[in-house]
């Protein structure tokens, strides 16, 4: 036998050499961007495929099966590991062109995945953490559709890796003591044991014992040999046996492994290798082929291994035909994303009905009011709260629990957990099937914006309730009572941030956020009693149109116009009386969604502005405002923090009244001051 | 004998009877003010009266004595808890008028413990897990100055009562975790183990083994009866003598302790007892006294304890003036919060240097050389970085690390905990004598949002260092890229947010943000190298106006105003030569602080923004530049989220370049468009 370069020349490849090709394709690929992250792909290749020759259970010509197990990459810097499984495994996005346009201006292969980029990308990563709080809730719903579809329809893995990173983030510790709590046995987390981080070994910054974190949350912990692809192939057997619990499988690798002077180091971490590191790894590997060359008998062995892994797709189609029709519509409806047609009538005869009764009440319970309609109407709604569920009002009657090992409940007791809440929402979205929505108290938004963030860039469905919106919170005190959180909120490109101002409105805000499948929602919600202010009913919804004239002027031309959103929308209407009295003619504003707003045609938005003076109202800063008010800026709001007293006294304490208003008014059109 | 309705008629106190003595008054008060919460008060009241009276040391005469221990009320709804031990112990502060009124306007008693409101109240707590994170800051400090000035004038403890939601949010993992790795013995967790949250009993949402998971992350675990003070003191007792591990002790509580149908509930949590309840809680507890009334014998009782408590403080006294004349100074200088006024003279002859050298740099790497000045300067600061060190650049020569065990060394490896990293730093800076800075990606301040606002809510000088602060990182993509992130901290009242243009303006930037004593900072800087642009050497902080005018326009009055913060400055500079060349004149103003700018004197804000047509570029939202832009505004900048690219491929396909600022300007004075 003559000496071959190859060791795959006489044999099949084994699954050191499938690997392999996951180490070469990110080595060149991160060289070739001359930017990236090498180390991990080559750390987790063995384990990786592991996963996606003996268990994953997906395929690259119907990367869209409802029942496929899901993957999620938390530790989103190693992106090349992904996008090199996409390409072996032969999901047409990703051919080997895209790889070699790794990390350039309109390649699928972005530096992090970019859920929407390419199929087999289920959830966009790279803040770590994220991804493996989504797959939480990626579990979550599927256990969710499982108990309502039955196990023929729905019955999956989700499986993650994630880094010391992802699991250094308090968010997922949220997640995982939530996943444990759930008993979501269904899930299992690979995690990239390399004890190195980019400062340096892990030792420098953490001594815990994740094994033992993870049992303390209720999980079974395995730990194994993260290059020997057989161990972690019997781990991720054995963990798909458990029955009560998610499986933490620590995969004790080398990052970079193959790289001879870099492998280990966090070196290998966030940079190229370099020439002569890659040629020395080709040799420690036996890797002997070009740059972003797969031999044929490799690329094949991968083919051909996603094929038998495709084939419980075929299976689950023929389960799916045979199943009753009723529940194959149900099922496909819930899939589909869309919402009921009848909803909208039942949505507007709602709205008629509260027009005509007017009830004095706080947005967030016009928002439990409208709740009670969309959850009857929208089978797919599952709600939920950060441990403030009486606050929140984001329970229905009916809806049931989510419970440990009782999944067919559609209300989740998230916890004390809103980062986590918002990061599993996500999940939840993603994996599609469900419409997640859950409550916090507004001034958290910022605990839960890095998820709220990725679920704008993502363009997903989750909807965010957001009660205790202002200084109307009351005693509670400035630590409680959000100033910046809407204009923060407005800042994050795609997320529509409503602040209904009555029962109509807020339930024209759920009209628009429960049917935006593209756009993740925030509905900030008044803890205070509001009067209803839509007392004629139109079955158009304004709030759709993200501001419209809710008054126009008594008696002519309008010398003033008055913004405002939610509560002030009340003090408003009152200033423009008090106006009136002073023979002053004021139209009156209501602006619940800026974000709709911007986006109507310009004709209506001038009709909307108008050519009167401006002046705006909001308990909250009047950054944001401008672009409609105009500068100088005739703004009655907040410029700090708020205090701990009786709501009505803040809101005279801060001059937010409608005296206030009144005089600011005067201020613009110039008849005072 | 005769039947007495007060156990205390005929004998001293007992610990009960002064635990009592906390629970009537926030029974009281929550009463008297409408709103609040009992439950957590009247829980941990034994295990408060335990830690007050036998171990920590404080002293109501002189609350600000630096070695005092300090106590943090994490679960600050329990706000009442700490009152009524403010004024129990005779704290000036907070007197019964106080008490009474809990929750009013101008009230020291606010809702939520108020940093700054009163003696005693070491931190701002109420959003929860805060407190716990602050405490791990307070520990560092302490362990810090202890290395430093030695254990006779800085040996103290950090104790630390936490609920069940402090322990479920994220931020406390990445602490608790963070302080076990730490090995700080000196922090003495107290957890209020009531196994109730808001939406019911833990169970709903929880099932962790919480003394497994401290176990896990290197903790000593205790776990007692809650309501036995004599058993919590053993556990305090035997948690001082742990030598290098923090301790946490489970105090088993019922919530709402002696409310004779609330008791155990969560109905005892948020929300007025009510007459008919506390009447029977007072019967309950044998407390037959009055509202707000505390029986002399008692009150006496608590003043004894507490000037027993506070023996240790006079010892101190002694020990400090007995200590080297010069380690004397050291410590008032380091305590004082002022830094070294040898510093102006550094920084300008750093600024001086740099004008002269004019290197082409990335601010990151320009605050570095910042940073070298500082902290040779300034033996108080502490750096560090959420494992991002070299890519943040806070790393200094001859820092020394912060190790476990070995707290000499002035820099911190956070790991990849960004929230925990901010929370322990506003911790670090109440603490006293150190100044902390930290550093992370600035589209990771969101990871840190929460504790950034309590910072500013404060009024206290943690220092953010952030870098990679737009499309600007490039390949990493749109997860890592900034967008809204400058606009939204802007958007928190208190904050100063800089973006300085290039090494002197970083330069300029530090020595605001190391002499701000009340304010945070935040300083978002480039990843791309930036010409020097203020090359003409002058004293005066230009940087401190928030923005100034760095060209004027040539050969006459301007046509146009063109502003820029950071890496667009450079932009604006080559549009002016843009413009000059087709004959139209335009100046540069700088905005490295919006904020500092609009706390100039407003003849100096007019001056800057000048009377021509104004254009802004950032390479971010235009929300926030409107007010000294203008409405309409012409704006060069991102209006969406970016894209993974080489950074030059980015500005160019974002259209932010001198070219479209060239234009922008022409549209602006009516010369197209």
């Amino acid at each position: 036998m003559t000496e071959t370069t190859s060791p795959l020349a006489t044999t099949a490849p084994a699954a050191r050499d499938l690997a392999n090709a996951i180490r070469a394709l990110a080595m060149d690929a991160v060289e070739a961007a001359k930017s990236g992250h090498p180390g991990m792909p080559m750390g987790m290749a063995d384990a990786a495929t592991a996963l996606f020759t003996e268990h994953l259970r997906y395929d690259p010509a119907n990367p869209a099966w409802p029942d496929r197990d899901r993957f999620i990459l938390s530790a989103g810097h190693g992106s090349m590991l992904l996008y090199a499984l996409l390409y072996l495994t032969g999901y047409p996005d990703i051919d080997l062109d895209e790889i070699k346009k790794f990390r350039q201006l309109g390649a699928r292969t972005a530096g992090h995945p970019e859920y929407g980029h390419a199929a087999g990308i289920e959830t966009t990563t790279g803040p770590l953490g994220q991804g493996i709080s989504n797959a939480v809730g990626f579990a979550m719903a599927e256990a969710h559709l499982r108990a309502r579809f039955g196990e023929a329809l729905v019955n999956h893995f989700t499986y993650v890796i994630a880094g010391d990173g992802c699991l250094m983030e308090g968010v997922s510790q949220e997640a995982i003591t939530l996943a444990g709590h759930l008993k979501l046995n269904k899930l299992i987390v690979l995690w990239d044991d390399n004890r190195i981080t980019i400062d340096g070994a892990t030792d420098l910054s953490t001594s815990e014992d994740v094994g033992l974190r993870f049992t303390a949350a209720g999980w079974a912990v395995d730990a194994v040999d993260g290059h020997d692809a057989a161990a972690v192939s019997a781990a991720i057997a054995r963990a798909r046996l458990a029955t009560d619990r998610p499986t933490l499988i620590a995969c004790r690798t080398t990052i970079g492994f193959g790289a001879p002077t870099k492998a280990g180091k966090s070196s290998a971490h966030g940079s190229p290798l370099g020439a002569a590191e890659i040629e020395g790894a080709r040799k420690a590997l036996g890797w002997p082929y070009g740059p972003f060359e797969i031999p044929e008998a490799i690329l094949d062995a991968w083919r051909a291994a996603a094929k038998a892994r495709a084939a419980e797709g075929k299976a689950w189609g023929e389960r799916f035909l045979a199943a009753p029709k009723e529940l194959q519509e149900e099922f496909e409806n819930a899939f589909s994303g869309f919402i009921p047609a009848k909803l909208i009538a039942e949505i507007n005869a709602f709205k008629a009905k509260i027009s005509a009764d007017k009830p004095s009440v706080a947005t967030r319970k016009s928002s439990e009011l409208a709740l009670e309609v969309i959850n009857k109407a929208v089978p797919t709604t599952i709600g939920g709260s950060a441990d403030l569920t009486g606050s929140n009002n984001t329970l229905t009657k009916g809806l049931g629990t989510f419970a440990p090992g009782s999944y067919e409940g559609r209300y989740v007791y998230w916890g004390v957990r809103e980062h986590g809440m918002a990061a599993a929402m996500n999940g939840m979205a993603l994996h599609g099937g469900v419409i997640p929505y859950g409550g916090t108290f507004l001034a958290f938004a910022d605990y839960c914006r890095p998820s709220i963030r990725l679920a704008a860039l993502m363009g997903i469905r989750s909807i965010f309730v957001m009660t205790h919106d202002s200084i109307g919170l009351g005693e509670d005190g400035p630590t409680h009572q959000p100033v910046e959180q809407i204009a923060s909120l407005r800042a994050i490109p795609g997320l529509n941030v409503f602040r209904p101002c009555d029962t109509v409105e807020t339930a024209e805000a759920w009209a628009v956020a429960v049917a935006s499948q593209t756009t993740p929602s925030v509905l900030a919600l008044s803890r205070q009693n509001l009067p209803t202010l839509r007392d004629a009913h139109t079955d158009v919804n304004l709030t759709a149109k993200g501001a419209y004239e809710l008054l126009p002027a008594a008696g002519g031309l309008a010398e003033v116009s008055l913004f405002a959103s939610g509560s002030e929308v009340e003090i408003t209407v009152k200033a423009r009386d008090i106006l009136a009295h002073d023979g002053i003619r004021a139209r009156v504003v209501s602006v619940p969604c800026m974000e709709l707003f911007a986006a109507q045609e310009q004709a209506y938005q001038e009709t909307v502005v108008g050519n009167a003076p401006c002046v705006g109202v909001e308990a909250g800063i009047a950054m944001g405002w401008e672009p409609i008010l105009g500068v100088p800026t005739y703004f009655v709001g907040m410029d700090g923090f708020g205090a701990s007293a009786p709501a009505p006294e803040l809101y005279k304490h801060f001059g937010i009244t409608a005296e206030a208003v009144a005089d600011a008014a005067k201020a613009a059109i110039g008849k005072i001051g």
